[in-house]
């Protein structure tokens, strides 16, 4: 064993071995949280922040003229609510456009279906013979070119779940289903959107294609318009016919843009919270994600109203590109690879608008008290204790993956896939009360991560590849 | 006076004094009634014509390709639902057709909007700065030339209710708002959806423009649409382009389609069950009117299969075109202008495909003991006597103006303005079991009328003008 590795498994023998201090919450900035929250539960800046986000920007699809607005919106957004500081961090990426898109049943039973075309498709018109499958494992056992001039139809039905467990399974027709159809030969693919609601109003969705395959245009059809295609399909061959006019387009320079309170003792050390400021272009992204701007920009506003300011600063980032595959959560996460230790908690408001029901962390052990602590200031909120469950929102992720403690605040999603990236997500889905709570929630955890006293485990670790 | 005057006056006193003899059910069909409801709940037929019209037809809008469609199906349908007679009858219209339709607020604000034309509408693209009128009223208030070259916006919006009284004020908006805001100079015209969903489904719909106007584009914002165009206006002036490519297109014959059950021993006196054929284009017309289609044919294809025939007919009439004017029920009306006497009672089911709560004629003081009659033996479905309630269905409006009385089958229509005239009007908001009771219902009704002995008063009379 070379000296240098030795010298690195004494000291990680050192460090693994040496019980840290348990970290805990001294008692006046728990007080301090039980007035906070009461304070929080009536204040109506998240749902204001909710409400401008939606209205004045409208939808905001990366790479649109509607992202530069909402980056310009979210700077001053942060400079009215008194954050301290204000910065943008640049985020590239390539950029994708939806133009215009259509399908028709052709022939005896000719009809329009209500479908969207899957964000990275390609544009193209496709018409050919329907073949359906029940669910991927389907369209997995098709044999090799048995799809050849066909349109693949995956018929999956996502289940709705408090917290959202079927969109594993739903997205992964949506993120997995193109290729797969492609390596059968298919000339196009449609699927049962990835939703639990009986609207006209389809999902998209980011899709990717497996390297080395040739794109083809692949689609949600809106539930509706599954069941039919599908009742179709029982009384004999059904040809569509699938128009899509959109793609890539070059690459398109976005921003994270971000706000901070600044700490009062230990300004360097940061407590994250992150929601994501682009949406897909059908709604206005107001549970997908104004809300969690909303939630996060006001519970940051409410700590800084607070008689005296937070321990350390409370960061709040508005994330680029979240929707095409979590490049403003990338991009952060790379930018600030050394500095994983002094980012204490990050944790991601980005599951709709419903209320909090349960908190974690993903801490060590030496840091579940102060956990515990937080929880015990959130139930009173309604929300549980839920230790073994959780884990990073999708922009903490990369954060996470290089050794950011996360928090988690369980959102209801029961009705969150009835909206999620459908022209339906819209400010009146939007209970102002249920925003309320998650801004109380969030005003209290981020206060008290912000004053315990010891850390959450962050530490610097290099992601697995 | 003149001697025919006279005449006239001697025979109406005649027949308005003479006290006629009571109409009464006898008892056999009353027991041969019972049985049919329990039949009838059991019985799919109502939801298999349903579902194969929306599925094999789709939109089937008066004078599209899909109408002629629709009139074979129906023809079909009746033969195979064993109908003794099946025959059609010409309806010629004007046809309407929809190509395409957008809208987008302009500026700093840019974004789209979920818009609909109304139909009726001439195609155009107008741009212009919005005014918002809370009602029809304050827009009638407006000064004359007020919105040249402006965009009017009437943002009422209509409450929900069982039986639907909001849809009066709501569809209002629609019938005069383009007439008036024409009359102020309005380049163009929005409404806020006549409907009672937030979905961004927009609620399409007939509209006229009174003669001597030039008429503008015109359409129907959804709900969120509304909502979203109401907060921007409060942050100050709005411009929206709106652009719509529709409008006439010439003459179309379309045709009722009729199906009778001739009766055992009356066969020339019919009870008229009606429903309509045609459909707005945007959604499949399930519950506006293939629920109602389902029902009526269901009813009578009920009555067919009992172990004795009724003693008058049953006659099924799919109206052509209800949806931009009842051109069907006055072109039946219009053709059958002699025979209102042996119309011994005529309903439509046209409200969706709710359950049905109450039920009345509208049948003189000597029918009164067998609409009560008929009213106990709907009673076991969940239906109550409604005396001094109720009126025609839209199509046998035309037919009680000339002297056929009707009968009303009150649907409960809470949801019904939620799907009206919008794309999510399908299959799957229809539900089985209530159609059956709708079937069960209606198959008493047509059954006691055609069993009645004596008559319900109609009688040939001159519509007025």
């Amino acid at each position: 064993m070379p000296r240098l590795a030795l010298l690195a498994a004494a000291l990680f023998a050192c460090c693994a071995h040496a019980a840290p201090k348990e970290t805990r919450i001294p008692a006046p900035a728990l007080e301090a949280a039980a007035q906070l929250r009461e304070r929080a539960l009536a204040d109506a800046t998240a749902w204001q922040v909710t409400e401008s986000l939606t209205t004045e920007i409208g939808p905001r699809l990366a790479g649109s003229e509607a992202d530069a607005r909402a980056v310009a919106w979210a700077q001053a957004k942060f400079r009215e609510l008194g954050f301290d500081k204000v910065w943008t961090e640049p985020v590239t990426f390539p950029k994708w456009e939806r133009r215009a898109e259509s399908a028709q049943v052709l022939g005896p039973h000719a009809q329009p279906l209500a479908v969207t075309a899957l964000g990275g498709s390609p544009g193209g018109t496709v018409e050919g013979e329907v073949v359906r499958f029940a669910d991927l494992a389907a369209l997995e056992a098709a044999p090799e070119g048995s799809l050849a001039g066909k349109i693949a139809f995956v018929d999956y039905r996502m289940e709705a779940a408090r917290d959202g467990r079927g969109y594993g399974p739903g997205g992964a027709v949506r993120s997995r289903g193109p290729s797969l159809a492609i390596r059968k030969g298919a000339a196009g693919f449609l699927m049962r959107s990835a939703g639990t609601d009986s609207h006209r109003l389809p999902h998209t969705g980011i899709t990717r294609f497996d390297e080395g395959l040739e794109p083809v245009p692949s689609a949600a059809l809106a539930n509706p318009d599954a069941d039919q295609l599908a009742r179709l399909l029982e009384r004999g061959p059904v040809r569509v016919r699938l128009a899509l006019d959109c793609g890539w387009d070059g690459t398109y320079t976005s921003y994270n843009v971000i706000g901070e309170i600044t700490g009062r003792s230990r300004p360097q050390e940061v407590v994250l919270l992150g929601a994501h400021l682009d949406s897909w272009d059908l709604g206005t992204g107001a549970v997908d994600d104004a809300a969690g701007i909303g939630i996060t920009m006001a519970a940051a506003h409410l700590i800084r109203q607070m008689p005296r300011r937070p321990a350390r600063s409370i960061r709040v980032v508005a994330y680029a590109n979240e929707e095409q595959g979590l490049l403003g959560g990338r991009a952060y996460a790379e930018r600030h690879a050394g500095e994983a230790a002094r980012h204490v908690l990050a944790a991601e408001s980005d599951f709709g608008a419903g209320r909090v029901y349960a908190f974690n962390t993903g801490a060590p052990e030496h840091a579940r008290k102060a956990t515990e602590q937080i929880a015990q200031a959130l139930a009173p909120l309604g929300i549980e204790y839920a230790p073994g469950e959780g884990g990073p929102g999708p922009d903490i992720g990369p954060l996470a993956a290089r050794g950011v403690t996360w928090a988690w605040l369980a959102q209801d999603g029961s009705d969150y896939f009835h909206l999620h990236h459908t022209a339906d997500d819209t400010l009146d889905k939007v209970d102002p009360e249920a925003l309320a709570q998650n801004g109380a929630a969030w005003a209290v955890f981020a206060w008290l991560a912000a004053e315990a006293e010891g850390d959450f485990g962050s530490h610097v670790a290099t992601p697995a590849r």
